[in-house]
């Protein structure tokens, strides 16, 4: 006979072979009761502190953040206030970056609810305070890039991210914008969040729209997420452009964006099928505008545009001239909602825009990038990270990925800001290592990076103002005078990781 | 002073700290020459052979594949007569599931490329020579949710995923269909082959159409991905109605799923908001077509539609009869073609679909299930994987997953198929515990699981036929009269594993 009764022994025999147990009918049926409310009612909903409290976090322990919503994020503060209000000591915050808006922290700090951070960047009073000395613990800078693969190899284990999202449903799956009429706020691509989402070993989702089972399409998906959280809101939409980005009606930012893209066109990467990703500042954004014209008349289209999208990549998109959009991160509201609304517009985690090792990571096919800077220096290093008095006050951001994986990268720096010189000997701190970068735009002229002599002759040709490096540092040194040195102590402030893992430069602590 | 040199010695001691190298600029440099090579050509791509030796593929290890593309599946064949060709051994085949095109495995079974099996079903001359004992190691069957889940935990290691693709960039960014001109195949949803993307050590990509990156909206991310092939094709789409999917014009198929609609409709489960999924049955697929008046008529619209998701579910959607669709798996072109142009139809993993052991995979929050059966028997037990010949002849698909997590699941079953008495007293093979079963529609009447006496009252007021499981296996024995024990030796050819991973049930050998 083979009943299942006369198959148990042999039942038996293949669980023991199989190392599982046999199944056990009792842990089995379904109760329709309790299934009927199951749907009413996820069981990953909670309160912040529920969330907190059943994530299992613990004092000395990672907790991650996005910066999606730039200076408007609502977060960081309303989530380190409850750790603080909870008791939580010693808490390493590892954001992919901070800003103004983050000023609290300082006083969380004080208090050693925070005793570390790993950030992408910091800007504004916490920023100050940390460059004379508030953390014992020096802030370890990542580039984007270098963030998301930190993560993935487990140099960056967090414990519990808390994601802002504009919407989720009641199982996790959570967006950066929101298809439902309650939608309080939008902030495109989640790019920063994926990583976090995907090895962090506890995910609490924080959205102010929580919209019906299933939110599609979705940035992150249920099965990363542990908790989803409702707050009245997560970040203020009108701020994603505040800060770093900014449309320049400056007209030094430009004749420097007018320069860079004749640098651009003159390069030989100026063709059919070509790439480009423009960085957050004024000039390098407003080159784009530069290029349409020169586009449109050559007949040239791009295959696509990476990483911070703006308002005039989508422009462009939309009229034909780039193919598609790689979005890390949304640098305005037209990009978001460009996200939201059209299929070709892509959203790709940190790891897929610029992870140094994963040979499939965008920033590997990118042509042309347009990057701005704090200072340069005369061998092409480049800093964004300290200013020229010595103080923290900008972002690694996927700066130094992008000039080292693109073809050509070009930097687009004043040798003058005001009184302070930007083409200087040796860069403040080393962000962007010279080897990487290939051309230097200033009022003052175009340097190119000996290495890349081929393209110097190239721009020559075409009548650009080609000057040596050395010149423009004589030049900005001649017209300022010698500088004080600065009052740096001996404090190690901040670290700074190159993208490959390994430890590039420090920060000491800048004294009053 | 602050130079770089001054600051060596601090960066030298926070790598130590933090347990990382220090920088070095000679591992740096960028060499445009190569950068420009290398957007001409993807180190991923390589030709099948390349793939396999570079994979790392060892005899003794476990290799992947999706079905997708079902009776049209050509990767299956390619890859293993490949392996066979190269010399491997000893192969462990982890597939999501198999069907009568994959009989060229026999003679690899024979040679022993091929020594284990792990599979959601088996179907014609494979099925019946497994039947027969032709492999010396067990069948292991499991559910698609099942599946999903013992990849996550570990339990189904694969070694190397060789999944098929209708486009892919030379970087690996796949997908279940293709925007460019050059589009051969189209299979639609991913669902299956996103655990084995996300979880195998190596990923390689087969695709019939090789698009410029970045391929986008994509299923599988270039991050997972190791390697990229060009093949001349990786299925035929005219088939992936083929199989399980037909559209039934059996008269007794339409009778059963206009008794299954009569239960929806009755159950107190049909309201605005509800969900559903339909199995790959005839009359499971065709009571959605008798819904679909009713709910115009009562003004209901469904939340979503889960599962293999069918031409008639596109329709409902398109009507806004359904607000949105979640695809595991395209039943047919129509459904494919869907997911490629509407974002509210949503691709979800093998997880996220139907895990057990997530609480946001979507069967949590399916209302209604319409699935088909092989058998039934008295204690509402569902045999879909062994015929009643004791060969194996299906698959357990997501029907164990749906019916059990489901708050309505109803089984559309004839009491007789010509002289095979569908209604037992015990099921040849137990695949779906009969506690996660509710109703069973018989051309003979409906029966009620007696642990849903609520559910039995609302049908017989709405006045269905309702009778007692015992009386169908009754009625159907007295028609056909006792079968002759099957000759089932004492081999065990096939282990089903719950969709908890514990052992359910063996199949034995049939003797000739």
């Amino acid at each position: 006979m083979n009943t299942l009764k006369d198959r148990q022994q042999d039942i038996a025999a293949m669980a023991g072979k199989v190392g599982k147990p046999v199944y056990d009918p009792a842990n089995y049926a379904k109760d329709p009761t309790e299934r009927q409310l199951a749907q009413q009612k996820s069981p990953k909903l909670a309160s912040l502190e529920e969330a907190i409290t059943r994530s299992g976090l613990k004092n000395g322990m990672t907790i991650s953040f996005h910066h999606h919503f730039r200076g408007g994020d609502k977060v960081v503060n309303m989530v380190i206030d409850k750790l603080a209000e909870m008791g939580f000591k010693d808490l390493h915050l590892a954001a992919s970056s901070l800003s103004d808006v983050h000023a609290p922290l300082i006083d969380h700090i004080r208090n050693g609810v925070i005793t570390r951070i790993s950030t992408s960047g910091l800007r504004g009073k916490l920023a100050n305070e940390i460059s004379h000395g508030l953390m014992k613990e020096p802030v370890i800078f990542r580039s984007h890039g270098g963030r998301g693969s930190a993560i993935a190899t487990g140099d960056l284990h967090i414990d519990v991210a808390f994601l802002g999202a504009p919407s989720s449903d009641p199982l996790g799956n959570a967006c950066g914008y929101s298809r439902s009429e309650n939608a309080k706020s939008i902030c495109g691509s989640l790019g920063y969040a994926l990583p976090d989402a995907r090895y962090a070993d506890k995910v609490v989702i924080i959205t102010d729209d929580l919209v019906a089972y299933p939110n599609t399409p979705n940035a992150i998906s249920e099965r990363d997420v542990d908790f989803v959280v409702v707050a009245d809101s997560v970040g203020d939409s009108s701020k994603i452009s505040s800060g770093a980005i900014r449309d320049t009606k400056n007209p030094r930012d430009i004749l420097l964006a007018q320069q860079a893209a004749k640098v651009i066109i003159n390069s030989g990467y100026f063709k059919n099928g070509f790439s480009i990703q423009t960085g957050s500042g004024g000039a390098s954004l407003a080159a784009v505008k530069f290029l349409r014209e020169s586009m449109i008349e050559n007949n040239i289209v791009a295959d696509f545009a990476l990483g911070g999208i703006t308002a005039h990549m989508v422009k462009l998109h939309e009229e034909g001239l780039i193919k598609r959009l790689i979005d890390v991160q949304s640098f305005d509201k037209v990009a978001a909602e460009s996200l939201k609304n059209n299929p070709m517009h892509k959203e790709v985690s940190a790891n897929e825009y610029a992870s140094a090792d994963e040979p499939g990571s965008a920033v590997h096919y990118l042509d042309i990038v347009i990057l701005s800077a704090l200072e340069v220096d005369v061998n092409f290093n480049v800093n964004v990270l300290v200013g020229s008095d010595g103080i923290i006050r900008g972002a690694i951001g996927g700066h130094p990925d992008t000039a080292a994986d693109s073809a050509l990268s070009i930097i687009v720096c004043p040798m003058l800001r005001g009184r302070i010189p930007c083409v200087v000997e040796e860069v403040t701190t080393l962000i962007t290592p010279g080897s990487s970068v290939d051309v230097i735009v200033t009022e003052y002229g175009i340097a190119v990076n000996p290495r890349r002599p081929e393209l110097a002759e190239r721009l020559r040709a075409a009548g650009l103002d080609i000057v040596d490096i050395h010149d423009l540092q004589k030049r900005a040194k001649s017209v300022i005078g010698d500088a004080d040195p600065l009052p740096f102590g001996n404090k190690v402030v901040g670290v700074v990781m190159n993208r490959d893992g390994s430890v590039m430069d420090v920060i000491r602590n800048i004294e009053e």
